[in-house]
């Protein structure tokens, strides 16, 4: 499948779960390294009604096909792709992500473990893996987030992915489909680790 | 898309979504401001179902086109309309904005801040944006209730929405649109607030 | 639309709600009154995934058209039509309603009064209305089941569905298309008064 | 419907709920018993997005039919069908019963009874069954995960599925149209059991 196509199709898959509503959310996929070309969505654009005129191409920092801007927060996706060499990069913003980003922000993170739901994630084999979700404080400075989650990344060089404070989830993979895997596992483990946590107040 | 279409592709939308059960909501879309023209959904339809013969047109005080009679609410979009010249007014009925309602009515409305997600209502650019939300009491007298929210616009020049105690959120835009993406996100910042009241008592 | 093709409809919108998992559910609409001719779902089937085959026709106490039995729980739709003069009768089984139905069972039912929402019941004008949602005691025992709730529909002439405890939602309508509306609008309420059960030990 | 297509189409339902994320679940029907021929999911695939070319063929020990590896989990498939003679089984990983799986798992199970619902598992004929199911410790080692397994269903001669802590539900029927309906049962139930939990801090 192209790959316009296949972030449209991500983008109807994400909205049916809630994951994206508004405008919230941006996609991008590596289409050449050297230089960086990357295929992102155009910023403002409902992510479950993308078009393939929304998906544009960015390289040398500015869009060199298509009309309007790149997402606002394409320098994180540009800084991933950097120190992960993703093949594409996917955030999203979901009730239980924006719930626990807040929650354990003094934390500066939240670990996850015990859970099959792990092996999904890549190179993870076994459900004992103890997953490091960092959390960075949001901002509305894009270099300066940048430059925070370049040391974040560094300090966690196996996290596979992060949350922005009641702002959601950033995560990737060596394709689409397998940072959509990454988002569909995330996001289920976030909702168990909630719920778990409403769950300890159970009377038996 | 012409506006009967787009009105009726957003109740499929929000009805997925359970935000329009039963005949609960009603759309409107400005035709004309001189005299104001109004596209509005006929009372007592379901709002997953809406075909064209649903969407009435209102101008003067009275059905100028269509069989059967406007939204009871009615009166509540001519005065969205004048005291904000949106283009767009939309009432969903969602569980958490029946909830929230009723839990904040006391305090006159409902403050939210600190949400990236905020950055999609008009104009706002930041996540420290503070949004307060009033809360009216319901009331049968629509006459009575125009009056109310008459004031209340005008007491607070700035807010996107309001909530009608145990009755549901308005939103508006300049397009249908815009008013229905500030729905997804109002809606979206409802259910967060919620579940994070409920998170505060978690144990840890 | 033909009967048929209404109830396989409302069946594929209670499936996507969950509201009929499993074989759970089921479905009737009046064909004639005299004798009483009822169109009601096959036992067994999965309300989600309905043909024309899996609706029969029951009259004088048998299935006079079609193959299979009737619902074993026919007995309380031909009561309800009794009693009430509806014409469509449903009978849904989600969560909310499951949960309800037993943590209330004591108090033989739960009054739900306050919510717009209960103006989209038959003949209710203002959301200051008070329904009893009357609660019955599960029971294999259909001929008995069925005589207990002759009385309770006596009891409560006004009320527009009953709880079976831990076991579901009925309720009726002078069409499918209504009798649909009232299932929708309950269960909007159950969930919406079990939530606010919820919400009241928040802290703030 | 072929099997392929069977499985298909239960991979989308089950998706739709969001009870096979990433590529968790997997799916298996037999085709011939002697010797066992089975036809189940191929590792890593997303159970919502399966084609034929997933489903490959099993029997002897190793994949006889299809390109790629069978399930991970293929041994507890062929323990179960040979301890209960199953047509189908259905695994499915939920945030109900990874939930619940773990909270129990100290108990060695749950038990569910009271329930309507539990009349749509095979030979139940009342609600006041008691239905027991059994939870066993997660393992990667799936040789020794399946020896736990047929002392488990040994143990328990009539249980109709059970959970892997903190992994999900497996159930089983003479097809796969019977094991998706369990399925669709015990998950009800899990949420029943959970949100009833939650139910019982409720102030009034």
């Amino acid at each position: 499948m192209p790959i316009d196509a296949e972030l449209i199709r991500i983008g109807r898959r994400f909205d049916a779960r809630g994951w994206v509503l508004g405008t919230s959310g941006n996609f991008s996929a590596v289409l050449g390294r050297d230089p960086l070309r990357l295929a992102i969505t155009r910023s403002g654009t409902h992510k479950g009604e993308l078009t393939p005129a929304d998906i544009l191409e960015y390289s040398g920092g500015r869009v060199v096909r298509g009309e309007g801007s790149a997402s606002a927060e394409t320098a994180l996706h540009v800084e991933i792709v950097a120190a992960r060499g993703a093949g594409s990069v996917l955030h999203t913003h979901s009730i239980w992500s924006t719930l626990l980003s807040h929650r354990y922000a003094e934390d500066g993170g939240l670990a996850i473990h015990g859970y099959e739901m792990l092996k999904g994630l890549s190179g993870v084999t076994t459900h004992e893996h103890r997953e490091w979700l960092p959390i960075l404080e949001n901002d509305q400075d894009m270099t300066r987030l940048a430059g925070v989650l370049q040391q974040v990344l560094a300090e966690h060089p196996s996290c596979h992915g992060f949350l922005l404070r009641r702002h959601g989830l950033y995560t990737w993979g060596a394709t689409p489909a397998e940072a959509a895997r990454h988002v569909e596992i995330l996001e289920f483990l976030l909702e168990s680790v909630a719920r778990s946590k409403e769950s300890a107040s159970w009377r038996s």
